[in-house]
């Protein structure tokens, strides 16, 4: 494991969306926005009551990590003037989590962070979180 | 090769800013953000003048497309208000093109496109774009 560093962990946890991409035991990408929660060590993103095209456990998100726990994710922002832009690209490794402690407080932390999931009530819904384990980062640009 | 719907790709030109997903031989993705143009065929992004960690050739997305040309891509806008998110993934098979009238043409229309590419002289660069060729198009939300 390592650990970002502290302009980094402020860029992470000030924003609200990140885009991650899993990989199909193919070899396959596929990238998705994600809400998501940073605990300086962990990131977690849950699979929440959006509408999704298909049950949680048949999500290919979740589907390609049983496959293949590689996973990447960035966080940056698009401005007009280049010379702002940074990202921060984490790659590492997810697991699904689906009880227990660590479990519990992922929800009540992304309740925290994101109203909408408290509206939603995510810690009634028994859905599966995605924890990754940070094992790169890359970050680049003006921040 | 798919045609996307109206509405898609309304979005997808609308928009300055994707996330990429490449994978490398070993199953190991990387996402980055990218400017791109889509002339409602294909999309098309070049590798420019920002300044990049390692030489174009070197560059990892080009060297994971080199290795595996299965890509996705996805275009979305965050807001507070979840019940206006809309995104579209794009998942294909890219290519690297480095000459001829279609490489000359995407980097005239990404010029258009972006007027910072404009003051970079893109043109005269001669460095690689990645096209990408549409398999999958996955859309969701209200837009």
């Amino acid at each position: 494991m390592i650990k970002p560093k502290d302009k980094e962990i402020e860029f992470i946890k000030s924003h609200k969306v990140a885009r991650l991409a899993t990989v199909d035991g193919l070899g396959r990408p596929l990238v998705v926005p994600i809400c998501y929660y940073f605990d300086g060590r962990f990131i977690y993103t849950p699979i929440d009551k959006k509408p999704k095209r298909a049950s949680p456990k048949e999500l290919r998100r979740i589907r390609n990590i049983i496959e293949n726990p590689n996973v990447s994710l960035v966080i940056d922002e698009y401005y007009e003037d280049w010379t702002k832009l940074y990202y921060v690209i984490i790659n590492g490794r997810a697991e699904i989590i689906e009880s227990g402690e660590e479990y519990q407080n992922s929800l009540r932390l992304l309740s925290e962070k994101y109203p909408q999931y408290g509206d939603m009530k995510l810690s009634g819904l028994n859905l599966p979180v995605i924890k990754i384990i940070l094992e790169r980062i890359i970050s680049w640009g003006n921040f």
